[in-house]
């Protein structure tokens, strides 16, 4: 076990200046989501034990949980051999997805292209976040 | 559950033409890679049932475990609900790291900036790559 110091800059960040961050629940191991961070976005994930990320569509800062109350609090955090990829195990509140889904990954693909939903949506999105919301 | 159909060229590509895909242990749920696949790759993939990668520090395909021997057997296949990233439950033979650890995320990052290296190598890269590979 080598332990060495990182800081949230010494990552590797895309064009840019975004690098993925994959989150996993910690307890059940299920994917929930991607998102993007940039490096500040690292340092206060890093500092308050929470998710914070990048959004590319509003172009600010989202601290996921803040509309829907559904917080990521951190549990675990890697980066991965490249330094251009993040891996967050979290305690999940609710669910992660903005569809109501526990998972944003409910949509599965089989060989012949075929799209089946798994499972059922925890909640309305619409009661959560407001007709206007996507 | 709905059921529908989907063309690769349907999903969601960056700006350079490419997805993420997340690799998930089908078993273990450990979460062992993060690549990128262009629309022919998704295809190639969902064709064989194995995992194909648009290297890009290499410009080409790149068949997993081509190399290594280490393919990965694609059990399960997910998109997101912004069809802009894909979830790969594999069969992972070997080590899916280059560096030669099972998962590359083996580096862990606490909340001060301490990285903390989990887990040993499976193999010997330079045994497995020869000594000029990274």
């Amino acid at each position: 076990m080598q332990v060495k110091q990182i800081k949230p800059e010494e990552l590797k960040y895309n064009g840019d200046g975004l690098i993925p961050a994959i989150v996993q629940d910690v307890e059940t191991k299920e994917v929930l989501m991607l998102a993007y961070m940039n490096s500040e976005a690292v340092a206060k994930t890093l500092s308050t034990g929470e998710t914070w990320f990048w959004s590319r569509s509003r172009q600010k800062f989202w601290h996921k949980g803040e509309s829907s109350g559904n917080v990521q609090r951190v549990k675990e955090m890697y980066f991965d051999c490249d330094k251009d990829t993040l891996l967050l195990l979290v305690e999940q509140r609710g669910a992660a997805c903005h569809e109501g889904y526990y998972s944003c990954f409910h949509y599965a693909l089989a060989g012949d292209g075929t799209v089946t939903v798994k499972g059922e949506p925890l909640f309305n999105p619409e009661e959560v976040y407001g007709k206007e919301s996507k």
